[in-house]
């Protein structure tokens, strides 16, 4: 395993590992790629057969794909797979045939108004198949006959995702999930894979209190899946963060969960507000990725999700230009710290009852007040206690007193520590 | 009856033919309107004898007038009845009697701020006699010895209401309440029956959820009258709407419930904001019209009260300016066409549950994806229809959808619909 | 006792006259200035005696001193407690010694950034001597031997503290308390003691709803005694209200009470923002004076804290600057009128119930309509009526009415009286 030196660059070096594999819901692609994530981050990997009933849903038929490509008649492949995952319908069923271009036309994909880009296209649910090019690509070929070949299988199969769990000191958990169901597009979604592995590792590295669960699965029907196999665990999710679009040189984006005040909804708010990052916090909607299925009513997790630029708000998205020069470096290690920040004040907020409540305690007979000295930290600390012993009735917790006083988390964090190591407050 | 065509002009034409009418709290000029209101719909009209207990309230004596003028010494009439219903001070004990101008003047009432104006004037619980007329009026008349007859009765009899009913498909009702006491005052209330009438003429060509009653009574005592002879009935009723000033140039004007936001509150300022007309919504006041008696804290019930210019809001309220001229068709056919929103919100307000709560729904198996091709409204509806499946757990109404989404209330009942006929939603 | 004419004088008078007194939180100064306060009403003196257990704390060891000095080798006393009781440290152990300056610093205390100025300080818990003194002073001190004297005993006595009650009509108390421990400090809180004595006096000539306790109790550890000696009394405490810098020039400020909107912090915020005084509305803190005790999450009383600038606020503060000359009998008078305007309030903010809550009750019959003939305010007080009718459902109090109907207070409680002595509400 490589060492965690300089995580932006390596998060991009997995982008870039990751990037030429053709992902799709189901098949090799998935497999591929967990098999690169598991060698950052241990994975338990499942496969679910074709047909599973999962939810309102059922698991497809899996699809795989070896060759793909459109040849003019010298022979030449004027469109082909073996240059970009992207030049294939997602889920395109196979053929092999030659038609005049003006047949061929009707499963042609372009994008007019961006003409040397090439779209993202799937059709999971229908049979269909299809190219996918640019429109200066598609301009330039003469009329004629052109042979296609789609050379794939749609065939009973397996559903592939993956969980990674760093334990914690309590069985309840908080999920991050990130979709790895997109072929060669790099910020929808490699980015987030690779916050989520990086940060994976920095939790293992500490001992959390939570037990933390990240999910690698396709988008919606993978989600689905997960939820309608993990009936029994869900009562156990207490919070939970959906990471996309990670990598983009946009500003970040806070999509609160649908109950709207859930609890991390309040720790993304504050750690974006407190860390005067520029930022954007949006209300629940039900759609962009798998919050859509956590947030569902039946299950109406505290569930969020963190994005830079989000979902379809930029013009490269689904697109060949979400490239892995789209993403840098430096906006995946403002992510991933941004995820850091938060876990680490998700992970702290206790609420505490002051078992001395009929009054303030005395502090200086036990030592929390006299060693403190005149520093100027030492100010904070003492309002830091006052505010904590305040506030802890239960009801209050270290995240109210923060907001409640303006003091820093952290400080009101170190104060409560202190309390609780002097028997003056208890979890 | 004649055709609904032009409801504006015909609305106008209403209040014309009722304009001329004297009518008070009691007596045959409300019967006289009830009946030329019986032409357009359909009326039940009750007759509650004088002396009847209702509420903290006594039917008072019924008061009728034939004839009241003031002469002057050569026999002149210097103020007539005939001319002006206004003329006499409303529930005038009779008299006849010849006095000089400077003991008349106690008895005699004008606006000198608008000497051409002749003012409204009633002493429904005090035993008066009395003449309004114009200051100018006033300024002419020498002094000298003149005549006062009113030719009035003021015994035992009724007090006189009407009620219209539109049958629903459920026995919770809405009630829509007009004053119908006032003399020729034009906009205060002649425009608010003429809306009122309209409106039931257009809810009885649907067949709306509600069953919509609509109440013509007189003011305060007519109200309270109603309230205590339909005790058992009171449970029943869901919204209501006091109409008045329903034809004056100014802009609309919602008065919210007591309760502030009950559900008429909210679609009455829904749809005043949607239409995106210039309006004004004010919060509860314990006077202005019969909202008073529907709002007092025993009955509490959701309802609130649509003018245009509010209650003595405007100069000529309570003058003979408030003629049939001051109200405009547009005026009421936009009051009309606010009620006619309102209703048609008010009326498909469910709240649903989602039948398959649990992650999404696969609407394409349903058709509800596939159907929507690439229209720009498709992907409003899909969206609605996202929304719907998301809201949908028994607390939220297709209102707060509407709201929450930003999306027109008729695409998100549209959703709402197509959700329900395939089963994925029960109200 | 001195009749009361102008109060404002007179309190300043008061502050003149305990001024010169060395009060600590225990020990004979505090007794001198209850002495006086006791002139001016009749107190309750406590004496709770040294090692008495009080919540988490314990009584002290009562300080007494009667000399305090720095002699030069020439024998002249460059510091002088006899000058002002501020030039000894709070608390000081006894010393007789001589001694180097350059030993003798360690035990100065000044204020370099206001060189005229004698700071104050305390070490009550850990045993300490030293002096307190200008910079000027200190700087013009010539190297040598000094002579120091600390003539004081700190030895097992007791903690005084003392109430005054004004009688009410219930059992149910409000709690005014002002903190008697700061030597010569004029605005902190010998204004605020001051302010408490008028208040009294002007509670006493009523009777009022509440019964008012009083307390003059040293800061902090008198709080948490009274607190532990009355834990039978405490749930009949409503409200309360903490006086301190009650003199300054400085625009009044109220500090809300723990809870945040409790009765007292809504009728504080009504009176202040209705008299139209520039003032400001902060939120709870837990430091301050005695509401940190009321205030502790066990109790959680509905007391606020009126002040003028508040604690720490403003550059004399805990300075010799804080004399005399620092308070006036303006400021002075105008906080008292605050106290009065809202114990006015307070006292008289009941809920009520409508006794005929079915539609209006018909006033006119009553005498409450028709006595009001033509007068401007004859208009407000029917509003009022209508206003306290409507609202008065058990949930609404007078101060909900005013501020829903924005009359003045007054206006509403006397429509609250001539509706309660018709028999139509009742509290």
């Amino acid at each position: 395993m490589a060492p965690v030196t300089a995580p932006g660059e390596e998060m991009h070096a997995l982008v870039e590992r990751l990037y030429p594999l053709c992902r799709s819901i189901t098949g090799d692609g998935v497999r591929a790629t967990l098999d690169i994530v598991g060698e950052y981050v241990p994975l338990d990997v499942h496969e679910v057969p074709t047909g599973t009933q999962v939810l309102d849903w059922t698991v497809p038929q899996e699809w795989n794909i070896r060759d793909a490509y459109i040849a003019d008649a010298g022979g030449n492949r004027v469109v082909d797979f073996a240059a970009s995952s992207l030049h294939v319908l997602g889920y395109s069923v196979p053929v092999k045939r030659t038609m005049p271009l003006a047949e061929l036309r009707a499963h042609l994909h372009t994008l007019p108004d961006h003409p040397t880009w090439v779209p993202y296209r799937t059709s999971y649910y229908r049979p269909e198949w299809g190219f996918c090019l640019a429109q200066e690509t598609l301009d330039a070929l003469p009329d004629g006959e052109y042979e296609v070949c789609v050379d794939s299988t749609l065939a009973d199969g397996h559903l592939t995702y993956a969980e990674h769990v760093v334990p914690g000191q309590v069985p309840d958990e908080v999920i991050v999930s990130c979709h790895v169901c997109h072929p060669s597009l790099a910020n929808d979604n490699l980015a987030g894979i690779a916050v989520a592995v990086y940060l994976a590792r920095w939790l293992a590295e500490r001992t959390p209190y939570y037990t933390y669960r990240f999910l690698f699965a396709p988008g919606t029907i993978g989600a689905i899946t997960w939820l309608a196999r993990n009936a029994e665990r869900i009562d156990r999710v207490r919070h939970g963060l959906v990471l996309a679009c990670a990598g983009d040189p946009g500003q970040l984006t806070y999509k609160r969960s649908r109950r709207g005040d859930g609890e991390i909804d309040r720790v993304l708010e504050h750690v974006l507000t407190a860390s005067e990052r520029p930022h954007r916090v949006v209300g629940f909607t039900p759609y962009g990725y798998d919050e859509r299925q956590f947030c569902s009513p039946g299950f109406n997790l505290g569930v969020g999700s963190l994005t830079r630029t989000p979902y379809a708000g930029y013009p490269e998205y689904h697109t060949s230009a979400d490239d892995v020069d789209f993403v840098s470096p430096e906006a995946m290690a403002d992510t991933l710290a941004v995820c850091r920040e938060a876990f680490a004040v998700l992970d702290r907020n206790r609420r505490y009852v002051n078992l001395s409540p009929y009054g303030e305690p005395q502090l200086g007979r036990r030592g929390l007040y006299d060693s403190l000295g005149g520093r100027s930290d030492a100010k904070e600390a003492q309002m830091a206690m006052l505010w904590v012993l305040n506030l802890s009735d239960g009801g209050h917790s270290l995240l109210d007193v923060a907001e409640r006083s303006g003091l820093p988390f952290d400080t009101v964090a170190a104060a409560a520590d202190a309390l609780g190591a002097a028997g003056l407050i208890k979890a």
